[in-house]
């Protein structure tokens, strides 16, 4: 039996071997907290876009998609909070010169008082972390982190700067006036992109309340500790939706994407009980309802997507910042008022990484006689990157070109992928590795009578079909229907 | 008859009116050079992007698509040159402090003197100018302007700074040690990030030269002047494919790739007079060959997609700076070397606002007795955001539950619309005006046999037709299908 640790390094090193995620640069040796995806990962990447686009979108009259730029006015993210209340607290030791996260350092001190089975200690300790973070006390951070002489694990000395608010946002300089560029920041979420076009939508596309906004792209975070392979990203991507409601019925609202939502996840067939909500108990000040949607990864129970019950806290502030009115004309009881927001909020690159750690099983396929194995990944089939590897049994006899018959009248539909090299067993195994659903092996006797083998991913069982059935049988496990079916 | 100023302001309120294109910020009054895609803008551009991505990866077996991060190591920017050609010469004036592109500051000047007949100044100007940006002589273009007494077109004074060289990245600030940390850059291109992954997708996906690597993302450009709508953006995405070939064969893949991707934009039926190559007679120092595609524009033709024939010169510098060896060993030859590259880059914005100019049209509907008008978009159905809109005649005698049980049936497929307010009439107009092939309208009769009428966009004819055909009718029309048999 593997450890989780083990079982999450395989899964890491499998997305390599594949080519589903790179380390980005890596010829260069790297780039801290950034990752590519490889030749696979961006097909199941595209995948999970468009199932939630899908959804979201084509599902929903009443939602709508829209596509902003990650530049926006600075003076968004003064009305967002961003620039003011978008930090961590960090301390650096003067002897590394190495950064830490303040509160993160003392959490660690807390799990070694735990971990001593000094429970009082570490009790009290919490306390008075959670009470310094509350009132914003940096000043106490400092003091906490002396009293309890933790140090750098690197020089191992005491000798600490003071403790200062370090700004999540990267900037950058924008524009060409001789006087000095304009500071702008890359976004560190794309849920203002929405709020600030929420007029602009509503307005050209006619839309009544309740209506959605949806949007699926990139946002920035300038995390001092990003770990966790894919999960926490100086660059992520995110897919967003704000749903704009009648003030009061918001909590109604937020039950029923509460529930959706979920509903989205467990269609995917996953094992069911890795999921869980988390309610939360201490809600942001602009909230009045917030539960995430956890996943248990290999290091635990962790938020895959949340959703928050926001008030009218964004739509107002951009109102009172902008000067412009934000507001929503309700013809069914003749009042015009801030609406209110239900937002689902998803991260795309830790939602690929629940699918992999879903996925993946080594499988052990040993017989009394026989050693033997498989990795596997037990994709969805409408998340696989390729829906259909197509076979000759052997490189001569008119089978290629048979093959290639098939290949031709399906390519349009699925991105498949062809493969003549290498005993059948071992072109099988290599499929399952990357998770495509069915392997398609043409053989002498489809040269007779048009029947070919499929063989079955997850069951590993083979059947014989007609090669006129085929386009049928894979729109019914590969096409989108049979998905979407599930969450309507 | 209208200019073509006119034309190309109509074509942008046309988008910003029914949600195309926003302006990004818009109510904090914007920010320059950035462009939000609206409700129907983000279908369209992502139908654009699917049909790239199936044209390229999922109809060629040997080319994979890959999605790599927009923030890289800084050296790639180096060895990419980069770091230390891209830039544009700088001149500020010092009484209005705007700042302006030297070169273009002469060009305005070049383009004065020809509109006043002065044909020998403008062409001595010319050489000079050429002269000066070939040999990076700043002083050169500085002595320039003076000599030609260009003033400022803001405080109208030749009071300038000197000629500095501007870099078009953008910078930030990534990471966390105290000591200051790394500047890295938002990539201003995708390909670095295809040629950086060359060994990664290569080995792991056991590609065989000739191969490509292809990638849609982001990416920005600090441009001095941007204009033309999102002609010209500082964020922007380009959809770039890299093809791998044997040393002494790239000729003959560049003119492989200048047809088919040209054959890719005509597909879609535009105009085909509007396009046409534009071959490079001066060449980039990295390529041998290389060729735009152009569109006539309201503006003039100007590139949309460029072919470049670029040797083995990114492969070599990676190779160079980053230590590793960037070779392939080609069993058919026996031998390692570094391959070479033909690139086909288009820019998505572009491809976008040449898809809204083909398809946009004021058409003159007038009858002798009777003055009328509609603005249409001819899009490809492939390309249109809704696919069909689905119209109840009337709001009673269950038309619309009949039109709803038509819509359930489809929406899993496509992305429809539902209306059942205002007058038929109107209501095809509206569809028109965002490019909505088909409407199916559900009368009396449809609830006696089980048929509707089916109306077109662009003949504006109508047909009856069964309802247990819409399907197939639908997807002979918007289905890829079609589209991409054009281009096989």
């Amino acid at each position: 039996m593997k450890t989780n640790d083990e079982l999450f390094k395989n899964v890491i090193s499998h997305a390599k071997e594949y080519g589903f995620v790179f380390p980005s640069s890596e010829i260069y040796d790297g780039l801290s907290a950034v990752y590519d995806y490889g030749q696979l990962g961006a097909e199941l990447k595209n995948n999970i876009k468009t199932y939630w686009w899908k959804a979201m979108v084509q599902l929903n009259e009443n939602i709508v998609g829209i596509d902003s730029a990650i530049f926006m006015h600075p003076k968004i993210w003064k009305a967002s909070g961003h620039v003011d209340g978008f930090n961590d607290p960090m301390i650096d030791n003067k002897d590394s010169k190495k950064r830490y996260r303040a509160d993160q350092l003392i959490e660690d001190k807390i799990t070694r008082y735990q971990k001593d089975g000094k429970t009082e200690k570490a009790n009290k300790l919490q306390a008075d972390l959670d009470n310094a973070l509350n009132k914003d006390d940096l000043g106490s951070l400092k003091a906490i982190i002396e009293e309890h002489n933790i140090v750098c694990s690197i020089s191992g000395t005491k000798n600490w700067t003071e403790v200062r608010q370090f700004n999540l946002m990267f900037s950058t300089q924008m524009g060409a006036m001789a006087e000095g560029s304009d500071e702008v920041y890359l976004r560190p979420e794309t849920a203002q992109g929405i709020f600030v076009n929420f007029l602009n939508v509503q307005k050209t596309g006619r839309m009544k309340i309740p209506f959605g906004i949806a949007q699926i792209g990139k946002a920035f975070r300038n995390e001092v500790i990003a770990r966790q392979f894919i999960m926490r990203m100086r660059e992520f991507e995110q897919m967003e939706m704000q749903f704009f409601v009648r003030p009061g019925t918001e909590l109604e609202w937020y039950n029923k994407w509460k529930e959706t939502r979920l509903k989205w996840h467990l269609a995917l067939k996953p094992d069911q009980s890795k999921y869980r909500y988390h309610d939360h108990v201490k809600l942001a000040h602009y909230a009045n309802a917030a539960v995430d949607i956890e996943y248990d990864f290999p290091f635990g129970f962790k938020e895959v997507e949340g959703i928050h019950s926001r008030t009218d806290f964004d739509l107002s502030q951009h109102q009172q910042f902008s000067g412009k009115k934000l507001q929503y004309f309700d013809p069914e009881v003749n009042q015009n008022y801030i609406p209110y927001v239900i937002e689902t909020s998803i991260g795309l690159d830790r939602m690929f990484l629940t699918t992999l750690c879903n996925a993946y099983e080594e499988e052990d396929l040993s017989t009394p006689e026989k050693a033997d194995s498989r990795s596997v990944l037990h994709l969805h089939p409408a998340l696989a990157p390729i829906k259909a590897a197509i076979f000759p049994l052997t490189k001569k006899d008119g089978l290629p070109e048979k093959a290639r018959e098939i290949m031709d009248a399906l390519k349009m539909d699925y991105n498949l992928i062809y493969e003549e090299k290498d005993a059948i067993g071992k072109r099988y195994r290599r499929q399952d590795a990357i998770g495509t659903p069915i392997c398609i092996t043409v053989d002498h006797q489809s040269l007779q009578d048009n029947t070919v083998t499929i063989r079955h991913r997850d069951s590993m069982e083979q059947e014989r079909v007609a090669i006129a059935d085929l386009e049928r049988i894979l729109e019914g496990i590969v096409g989108w229907k049979s998905l979407l079916k599930e969450i309507l």
